[in-house]
């Protein structure tokens, strides 16, 4: 017997078993092609001859593959639902909200106490103390593999019965960070443009990082209260802003497709009306 | 005699020179409308009666104002002119790189000590220690207004000699700044459309804002470098979570402006053959 089975050994994978290894837990794994749980063996892991007996091995078991899709094709079979009958099923595999309601569903009927998770991170931060890893559904399922958690995140905020919340909240932070990460390339093309070094931009943003993590606060607040009538920044003074980026990108010759789009989006809320209010008052547009 | 003038008392402006009034200096105010300057004046400023003798008041002089094309209805007389030969003329109006260009131009002409500043904050964050101004342009105009540029904000990079560098820092960093929030917005349709609560969910991003930094300057050491064959992050990884917030804005009913803008920019990457490549390898197709 063991205290925990991971199924799946692809990066993100092969990266939890060696952190549950590492903090002393005893781990059963399983991976479609069984080489890659070499390195894993030699730190201790059990390999299991396939996904029943992987499930069977431990009271824990953690399924963290590409999609759902593959998830299905390995658990949806009579074998493995007989093995997890009863016992705890964390999904840590990525997918959309719906995904995660419908494993659920599907656990439900299986009588498999069910917890979805989603891992703002990669492969190479689990482990540490200021990771994050999302989680939510069955209460007693958090209970029984929060140890096991925090043996790979420090930091795994559960977010309640609902079981989409994981999913929800980590799709909605990733749509932040590809906006930053969008926001940034075309930064970056602006100092290049202007014969400056990216590198050092990008060293003084990461530190004034904490005041854009403030004014995502603020606007969240904003939103939550419904009230933008008192700005702080106001849409048409970030109108302004935007339309620096277009001139700019004009002056010097650089692609303009992200202060275009920005643009368009800043434009309709003007045009409908919300200029002297709140930043914020931008996600009208988008309601 | 003072030891600042400021010229301009919108809401910036005016924060300026109260936090200098506040910090101990003399200060000359000058505004389009006189009676913006009455609270100042009560505070102890000196208003003057035009722009000549506001600008002959003080050695060094700040202008404010809404942009560039204001500043010089302004200063751009020949008794302004004569009155800051030879003085320090501190540009703090937003504008693009090109305006600071031709501004320290223009001041160049007059014989007066230019230097281009930028501000990445609102009014109520002047005067605190956490507050940035960038700053660039003449060294000697620097070191005579860094100690009143002090009391602005704690944090005042000079970034050398180049004039636009300041406006370029700026710009760069209120485009990063501004794909965080579209990000943010559109994932503040995400979680309104799952019933969770925007303001929760801001400060949990707020708590992940040093996380969102150390990737962003990551990514700008990768640009730097254009390097981006070993990848932490994929283009290909990347492009599955794009394709999972049109999944799930499809899924939810919500507006999808901001995953297809993202898409269209991330399958571009993909299509050029840079799938196995860095996220920041992104920057190719903009460039």
């Amino acid at each position: 017997m063991s205290d925990v089975t991971v199924i799946g050994l692809g990066p993100m994978g092969a990266a939890l078993a060696q952190a549950l290894l590492r903090n002393g837990h005893r781990v059963t794994v399983w991976n479609r092609t069984a080489e890659r749980a070499e390195p894993l063996v030699r730190e201790g892991a059990i390999l299991a001859p396939n996904p029943a007996s992987a499930v069977a091995a431990s009271p824990v078991t953690i399924v963290c593959v590409a999609n759902y899709k593959i998830s299905y094709s390995v658990m949806d079979t009579p074998e493995v639902a007989a093995a997890l009958a009863g016992r705890v099923l964390v999904q840590l595999s990525t997918g959309t909200p719906q995904e995660a309601r419908d494993n659920a569903a599907w656990a439900l009927e299986r009588e498999v106490d069910y917890l979805d998770g989603a891992i703002p991170a990669t492969p190479p931060q689990i482990g540490r103390p200021e990771t994050t890893i999302f989680t939510s559904g069955s209460t007693s399922a958090y209970e029984k593999s929060e140890a096991l958690l925090k043996s790979l995140a420090g930091n795994v905020p559960y977010l309640g019965e609902k079981v989409s919340a994981a999913s929800t909240t980590d799709l909605a932070f990733l749509s932040t960070l590809f906006g930053s990460m969008m926001g940034f390339f075309h930064a970056a093309r602006i100092i290049e443009s202007d014969g400056l070094r990216v590198d050092e931009f990008g060293s003084m943003i990461s530190s004034l990082s904490p005041a854009m993590g403030e004014m995502i606060k603020y606007e969240g607040d904003m939103i939550h209260a419904d009230t933008f009538e008192q700005p702080q920044s106001s849409l048409n003074t970030c109108l302004v802003t935007v339309k620096m980026f277009v001139e700019q990108a004009r002056d010097a010759g650089i692609n303009a497709e992200f202060p275009t789009f920005a643009l368009g989006l800043f434009q309709k809320a003007v045009d409908s009306g919300y200029g002297n209010e709140e930043l914020g008052a931008l996600i009208k547009v988008l309601r």
